[in-house]
């Protein structure tokens, strides 16, 4: 057709993403081609074992176990295998070979991003990997082209949806911690091992990936805090919500002077508090959403689904697009960009709120005392909350927000509070993000 | 440093936009040139009068009366003048001569962007113009780019600042309409011809270059219907608030079938009544926020400010580094991409609900009288609310909110219900977007 050239596409790994991958590249043939410039052809798809292939509603002759053979001699290489290997040696081999790359692999770019990327910018190749994070919204590429003139100083995400849903369920519904899990299991929305939903590590992989990107540093895996939502309780979420406030689970990414002056950044997974006017609070179900804050720009947020085969194929066929029109024109890709290379800073440096709900002693005197200690730690209460009612017998529920602190701190702070005579019971600790 | 080539970068302009533009060249070089691969030579800034720029904070020595000689030997031009002469002659100028062009002349692209596309695709060269739209938010590059490889069905969007400030106004605080007005007037939200905002004309503007990329075909500015937010009353928003809606001036673009199976789309701009729970309900303030409908991606959003010299200046810094790096790199850019050519289907064909307000006599039969003229056009109602106590004596208030169907249908059923004996007055006649 118009004498294109032809480009050849190969396919590894054919699971609810790669099917849908493989039918967007078949049946809009002659659309892609037009917004391409060049027609591509599906050369194969890789899978681990073809009989369990038999029933999908694609040619049977693209299926092959060889994945090897099938990227050599490829233009455009999308990698939907996931897992670390053999994805991540199949990659390099289709850098090195001159393909361009196009891959959906949180787990693969968080941990080995840079190598890949390197070696990508070694031969000039491209490398993207748009559907790695919150599936079908455009993220990462804003991050890198639109904001590429600007200074993003934070983002903040709800990157993973089933932890979004149990929380929403939860907000929305009074429902329990385990009965809102327990759908979320029963509708699919949690991974085989819900550990790496509900611990977090699924926001964490996504975290180092929108660091290294807005903020051109390398972030380790293993450099990201982590706390997940096992701990978050419905009394701290009905709680929260009486006073104006709505638990998510946030990844967030920032730039960060540490209290020696050190320029760096932080990068963080927890459940936090955040005002119910602030545009990630009507994030519901099983939504996605990044905010982003930048010097010029101010602040942008990116919405949508977060998950789904068709949602996460439309990323990566954005990206399948625009390696491909690259590979047209000729000329190396955009090189990956790690020139800050600012120090990832511990928890401790980062500057947070904490809302801190106490039980104490019902007498005279202890407010004045649990104030010394905050003040002792230089940090100062933004508002505090009696409530003796809801206590026990002789005993008072104080609820503490503080104003911002160095994290260390406020650490510090709530360790002295569960220790001293006239606390009974630090009931919850959660901070309080997103405040104007 | 470090051996960089320079790129000549001429700003035509030097508003509150051009000002920005222009500092953030300066002061951001080195990190520019790592992120470019090239160093940003800020050639010149030209402007009509070089007296008005003497309080500038700029260097005197940049500023020059002779846009022309500027973009001549400029290897990337950026304008920022507005208004469509002398600044289309002086961009096809430009790119004749090899720049790259970077704009956010919504007058301008919404006029003749094809022409410009065109003289930019003949050479090779570039033109972007992300903050033609919605200023800071990425909106135009996440359609063009990173849902490539889908199908975008529907964008809908708040795209024009003072008259969501208006309507906010309105419907979080009560105030009038004239109040509203003036206060967004004061606070300098408004145009210096403020029926560039209120009578929609800008958001058309707007609409006309959301359309022409999202479905990759010309969209004339004419071919937009448009209605601006004269015409809403405080009445008409707090009864959609009761209602569980709000009213928001949408821009919307469409792709559409028509009565007799025509392909096409719809453009058009006109105040509706949202759904609260819908992500663009939350939008507040002279926010902007554009909701994108895809078959695979399904719905997103962008969200953030859409007007301010800083904010403007990001998105054009990011068009700036993405010209600049093809630059450097050398080939022809993205062709603009119209290749769909799908003809721009009237008004009367555009699929819609109606929410219709009458006073009609409160006597026996009446309901059904209306129900029968409703059904004689094919509109079916979805609700229908009566309120005796609110009418005038003898009459009864009626609120009717129709299923979907033809515009031109629900037009000739308001025209025959005007004109029935039943009716003594049609209150109000709303649009209902985005139910699920």
């Amino acid at each position: 057709m118009n004498g294109y050239r032809d480009l050849r596409v190969a396919l590894l790994g054919s699971g609810s993403v790669g099917a849908q991958v493989a039918r967007l590249i078949l049946e809009n043939g002659d659309e892609l081609a037009a917004r391409i410039g060049a027609r591509l052809t599906l050369a194969g798809i890789a899978v681990r074992n073809l009989d369990a292939k038999r029933d999908v509603d694609l040619p049977r002759e693209l299926f092959t176990t060889d994945a090897e053979r099938l990227v050599q001699g490829s233009d455009i290489v999308i990698e939907l295998m996931g897992g670390i290997e053999p994805a991540r040696t199949l990659i390099l081999q289709a850098l090195e070979g001159g393909a361009d790359v196009v891959t959906a692999n949180k787990a693969l770019i968080a941990a080995h991003g840079r190598e890949l990327t390197d070696a990508a910018d070694q031969v000039g190749a491209q490398l993207l990997y748009e559907a790695s994070v919150a599936a079908a919204i455009p993220i990462l590429r804003p991050l890198r082209e639109s904001l590429a003139g600007d200074h993003i100083t934070r983002v903040m995400g709800i990157v993973n949806g089933s932890t979004n849903y149990i929380l929403d369920r939860m907000d929305r519904f009074g429902e329990s911690t385990e009965s809102a899990m327990r759908l979320a299991s029963d509708l699919g929305f949690l991974e085989a091992d819900p550990t790496l939903d509900v611990e977090g590590f699924d926001a964490a992989q996504k975290a180092t990936i929108l660091a290294s990107i807005a903020f051109h540093t390398e972030v380790p895996d293993s450099a990201v805090y982590r706390e997940g939502i096992t701990g978050v309780t419905l009394d701290q979420i009905e709680a929260a919500k009486s006073a104006g406030f709505v638990v998510k689970l946030l990844a967030v990414a920032e730039r960060l002077n540490a209290a020696d002056g050190t320029e760096g950044v932080s990068v963080r997974v927890y459940p936090a508090l955040i005002p119910r006017e602030h545009p990630l609070a009507a994030v519901h179900e099983g939504k996605n959403a990044v905010f982003v804050e930048a010097e010029s720009a101010g602040e942008l947020m990116f919405y949508g689904a977060g998950a789904g085969g068709k949602e996460t194929a439309s990323a990566v066929l954005g990206d399948l697009v625009s390696v491909a029109r690259r590979h047209v024109i000729g000329g190396p890709g955009i090189p990956g960009s790690t020139h800050a290379e600012l120090p990832v800073l511990p928890i401790g440096e980062v500057l947070t709120a904490y809302q801190i709900m106490l039980e104490v002693r019902d007498e005279p005197g202890v407010l004045a005392r649990i104030a010394g200690i905050l003040s002792a730690h230089g940090v100062s209460a933004a508002s505090v909350e009696q409530n003796i009612s809801a206590g026990a017998e002789g005993s008072a529920l104080l609820t503490i927000g503080t104003h911002e602190a160095r994290e260390a701190n406020l650490a510090e702070t709530v360790e002295e509070l569960r220790n001293d005579a006239a606390v009974s019971q630090v009931l919850s600790v959660i901070r309080l993000e997103g405040r104007a």
